[in-house]
């Protein structure tokens, strides 16, 4: 046992947990620890919204390896566990559990520290530096459960943030029957994930089940004995002010990677705030590796740094850091692709690669195609809009973005061609599967295609 | 007019009428002829089963372009017109609609001619020539009108072919009430688009609808007054003989393609049966392209000519020879992946690539996952099996099967791949979209691949 390798994690979250699980599959021998504070082992963050609607029954269903689990795999799990002190010159971790002091010393250290919530700068929203009751963030399954011990029926919700998270709070709240609005700073919603030709049909559909508010600040809150009472925001353009009544905020306008014990060892840090790692998810220090929220990476199409928090991709640098810590050989792509999707109010989106004002080192001809995910005679066909985007310079197809029948799935395979580096008149000789109860004999995804090309014609017709 | 292009297509189905709508678009002066023996415009042949389901409402349905469609598009279509004889010298196409004489001369002549249904040996299945009263075959609305008038409601029918078509006719019928029985000669169902081991649990699945009696020939049929009443078959193995009591025999054993008067004027014929045809979809003789049933084209992964009839393929040959035939320059790709998916008895089936046993001069290692469209911990999540195969030499993805949720999207995803000439280790790097209430973490597309990897490596290991 003295030979054996020893791992130690910090963070048990899906980072922290794929992590050990593929350092044990890599070495049977190895001696591996898990810190983590939370008193929940590896669970679904993701999963949070559903179990606040009760599409799943209880927040212990998002647990997705117990402590028993990890505990029959020979993984040493400390729950309620915080890490004080990293003493990289000893390769130890000085840890807290209640009042015990447990101590660790490591050849290969991970981090998997994730992100804390950004909390915007709206006045009287913390009292003696904790937030007013009422208000919520959601990044455990304990502010889920907070969350929804508040949640009345008929009462007024509002929602800070109208990126994914934020909509689908919207969507389990307004499922509990709140009357929800979103109030979103910038002039679109879901900025991060679609463009705003494409996002201008979500939000049409959105208004007509809640209150979406883009444009506008969150200003101040009012306070009764400690509790919100209201909210005050202001619409950007014209300075009108408007007083939202509520006793339930949600806070979703995005999360800081938690890089604190990382600075202490002097691990670098990027333009973004996170952990900077290279394709072996090894941080700037020897033997100390980095995965999930609180590290950095880059993006596949833009080459610019991200630290997204995507639950793919810490999966990926979870298995990659695992593998190497114990020994084995593995990499994460270059870059992140940033395949990504949602549903709320029974509507899916999905996107792959930047968004136009995330691209700035290139030219992009994109094309939309609006048709159906059966044939036209077909009954109960449904929806689907693709937009796909196109470097002018390389013909390379750079990003896609849906909303429909399936948006996931079709962006996946335009996610395969970006990957592959495909150009576009290469991706439109796909042939896909068609069947009338299926799928029309071209699918949405090479015809969204044969509409870039056809702008591109023109373009060089028209110079 | 007198300088305008002139051109021909025989055959009004979906290869023939995207011919001319490609052909029109291309060129908006060109004086274009279709001559289509049947009485209807440009239907979708593949609903056929859906109207005799019932779900799509009427036949009529089935008709994507109508006559005054491509009036309007001055496209001069002759339905009910038999072509008689291509004079290739005058470059003339002699037709009779009725006792009508109409002739055309062309520049250019596009055949789409389609397929003929294969009728297996049979002891007297027909009369005079004609199959006795009971007996169908389905290529045409016609043929699916004829069916329905024949359906009663607890009745037997018997289908002759478990491929893609037998078992779509087995849901129709069965929907309707029929007990159904499905007779193959081959040891298993869709022996064109699963291996046996992902075959092998549709057919339990399906066992528990229809009775489907594998490695069984149909012998003969018996009849009164003109109209089959029995069919006997015998089982392969132990030549066991049993008579099945029915009034409705459906034949779904394939088809070949008509080629009578491509031969007239001498366009090579392949192996397969088919026209050859070139990339552009030229045939053999200068000015005369071929599209659809059929022609014959090449397998992308195994170079071998194949004669499919898939209808996705079809729409693609229109296209191309469309453009072309009106002086566009169009190609369809080098080879054809029979992307290909189906939907019976609520089982989604998809596959790319090559079965098993249609490939022999590749050495393919396949690894099969099964999985759930959804976290585990998510409510109806749906099963999903998927099977990727992988070229030893090349590493090389060359086919891949799924039975079950989104079969067919996924599949488009691995038709990506193959198509982009992606090795495994490149595929398993692809970020799928993943959303607890549309996908896991890790897709069944990846996680299937990494089951060819650990393979791989095994035997790389063991010599």
């Amino acid at each position: 046992m003295t030979d054996a390798r020893r791992i130690v994690i910090i963070g048990g979250g899906a980072g922290g947990g794929t992590s050990a699980q593929f350092a044990r599959k890599t070495d049977r021998a190895a001696s591996i620890t898990i810190f983590e504070k939370g008193k929940y082992p590896q669970y679904s963050k993701c999963g949070l919204p559903y179990a606040i609607a009760g599409i799943i029954p209880t927040f212990e269903n998002l647990i997705e390896f117990s402590e028993e689990w990890f505990k029959k795999e020979h993984i040493d799990i400390h729950l309620e566990t915080i890490v004080e002190q990293i003493d990289i010159h000893h390769k130890q971790v000085i840890a807290k559990k209640g009042v015990e002091r447990v101590e660790r010393t490591f050849d290969r250290l991970i981090l998997a520290t994730g992100a804390s919530p950004w909390i915007p700068p709206i006045q009287q929203i913390q009292k003696n530096g904790r937030l007013l009751q009422g208000i919520f963030i959601l990044r455990t399954i304990d502010d889920g459960k907070h969350i929804s011990a508040h949640v009345k029926k008929g009462n007024h919700a509002v929602i800070i943030g109208a990126g994914l998270i934020g909509l689908e709070m919207a969507d389990a709240l307004s499922s509990k029957g709140l009357h929800v609005t979103v109030v979103e700073a910038l002039p679109t919603i879901l900025a991060n994930t679609l463009d705003e030709d494409m996002s201008e049909p979500v939000v049409q559909e959105l208004q007509q089940k809640i209150t979406i508010l883009t444009n506008h600040l969150a200003l101040r809150v009012e306070e009764h004995h400690g509790a919100i009472t209201a909210l005050t925001v202001k619409e950007n353009a014209s300075g009108v002010e408007k007083t939202i009544h509520t006793d339930l905020l949600i806070i979703a306008t995005g999360t800081k990677p938690e890089t604190a014990l990382a600075q202490s060892i002097g691990c670098a840090i990027g333009r973004t705030g996170g952990i900077m790692v290279n394709e072996k998810t090894e941080t700037s220090v020897q033997g100390v590796y980095a995965v999930g929220d609180c590290t950095e990476y880059k993006d596949f199409i833009t080459n610019e740094p991200l630290s997204v928090g995507l639950g793919s991709i810490v999966v990926r640098q979870g298995i990659t850091a695992g593998s190497n810590a114990a020994g084995g050989s593995s990499e994460v792509p270059s870059g992140v692709l940033l395949t990504r999707t949602s549903e709320f109010f029974g509507m899916e989106i999905a996107a792959v690669g930047p968004v136009k004002q995330a691209i700035k080192n290139l030219s992009v001809v994109a094309g939309k195609y609006k048709g159906f995910s059966k044939p036209e005679y077909f009954p109960g066909k449904q929806p689907i809009t693709i937009k796909v985007g196109v470097d002018d310079q390389t013909k390379r197809i750079v990003s896609a973005q849906a909303v429909g029948s399936n948006a996931a799935q079709r962006i996946n395979t335009l996610a395969c061609a970006i990957l592959g580096k495909m150009t576009l008149d290469e991706f439109r000789k796909l042939e896909t599967a068609y069947a009338p109860p299926i799928a029309p004999t071209l699918d949405a995804v090479t015809l969204a295609c044969d509409v870039v090309a056809l702008k591109l014609s023109r373009k060089r017709r028209e110079p």
